[in-house]
């Protein structure tokens, strides 16, 4: 199988993955909130790419909806939640769907809303989303969304721990130069993966937001098993 | 001063670099090559998007020109010289003029032909370029030239290297994440460069080749005290 990564969702086309898998990493923090939401029993997500299309979106959404996202990372006035996964509990998303409009992750899932095989993945199930790839069993290209088209390391780090669970499963990959880097930044990052970060301008960012609590959780390890697939502008499970 | 990294050169349009230095950086070989021509008295190279092009270039040149270049790692049939930079001894090319084509390195360097300040490193000058980048006072982009428009670990590490030297200069650094991981990738390879460089595919390619020469001089740190300028579509010291 062959392995790609990209740095930013902005430099893949989408017609560049005919065939392909799409792994969409937003570590910090869409894709483990929205892991986190549809693990928690909310129905779906859709992705909006500003607070604006949320709220276009939710006058047409059926169901019960809850409008959700951020911009710099503070929950958008008036809507029901942002974008910390901490949020997005059993108790306040179950049955729910929720509009997410997130400035990187929600921006890039919406990006391949016409790509056949779109996944979401973060630290928090890196090893169910390795799990995936392999049943698709399609080449796959991990696709980070990156902070404001620049290359974020946090992304990078969890690409690198789906790669090192994709190697634990015994599947013949070939891996392209930046798949090698991210592979190495996660391995040495393992065991201290906030002092790893130290230097990351999105995770310091956060950091001086306070926003510790979200840092950790989305830092941790395999403890989600879903995998959340983005189909016909909706994700789900 | 801050310091960023692209990883390929594509990647950076000349408009974006107004008040800042370039540093092209196409570890494996053209910038290695570049350095060591006009270290060793080579009066000027002046780099070629193609063969044709250096063709085309000779036919107007002033002075004893040398036609020079490679494809897919090969010198081109009739050319003078290849893209080994052990080729261009003192003897070869001394008060000669270099017309260079590259698939990588001599096109990113055409790429910026009306930007300020455009410098070309290596390893083997870094510690020199890093020297000349704090001269000249500017923020600073690290180019890698990539292999073919794709990331390529050889000259990220590269980049690392410069950063690391940009450090040891105590010049207070604001980096890119992705300058902070070229720094630890850089890092992490010291001592033993060829096995940090396992799994980059353009060293393999050359490896293949057994250019196993070329691959060692080039792995060298700061055996050369030359940083060459590009001015006007021209390569000089």
């Amino acid at each position: 199988m062959k392995v790609s990564c990209e740095s930013a969702y902005q430099r893949v086309q989408p017609a560049d993955l005919v065939g392909k898998t799409a792994v969409v990493i937003d570590l910090l923090r869409a894709s483990s909130t929205i892991i986190t939401a549809l693990s928690n029993g909310c129905d779906r997500i859709i992705p909006a790419e500003d607070p604006n299309e949320a709220v276009e979106i939710a006058r047409s959404a059926e169901g019960k909806t809850l409008i959700c996202g951020e911009v710099a990372a503070e929950k958008v006035r008036g809507f029901d939640l942002g974008n910390s996964p901490l949020e997005y509990t059993h108790n306040v998303v179950d049955e729910k769907v929720v509009i997410l409009a997130t400035t990187n992750g929600a921006a890039a899932i919406k990006h391949f809303f016409n790509v056949d095989h779109v996944l979401v993945a973060a630290l928090i199930n890196a090893s169910a989303a390795a799990q995936k790839i392999v049943e698709i069993g399609q080449d796959c290209v991990l696709v980070c969304a990156g902070t404001d088209g620049q290359f974020s390391m946090d992304d990078i780090i969890a690409a690198g721990c789906i790669i090192d669970r994709l190697q634990r499963l015994n599947v013949p990959l070939e891996l392209t130069d930046l798949c090698e880097v991210a592979l190495r930044m996660y391995r040495s990052a393992q065991g201290n993966m906030r002092e790893a970060l130290t230097g990351c301008k999105h995770f310091e960012f956060l950091l001086g937001l306070r926003l510790f609590d979200d840092l950790e959780y989305c830092l941790r390890e395999d403890t989600h098993t879903v995998v959340p697939v983005l189909r016909e502008c909706i994700v789900r499970l």
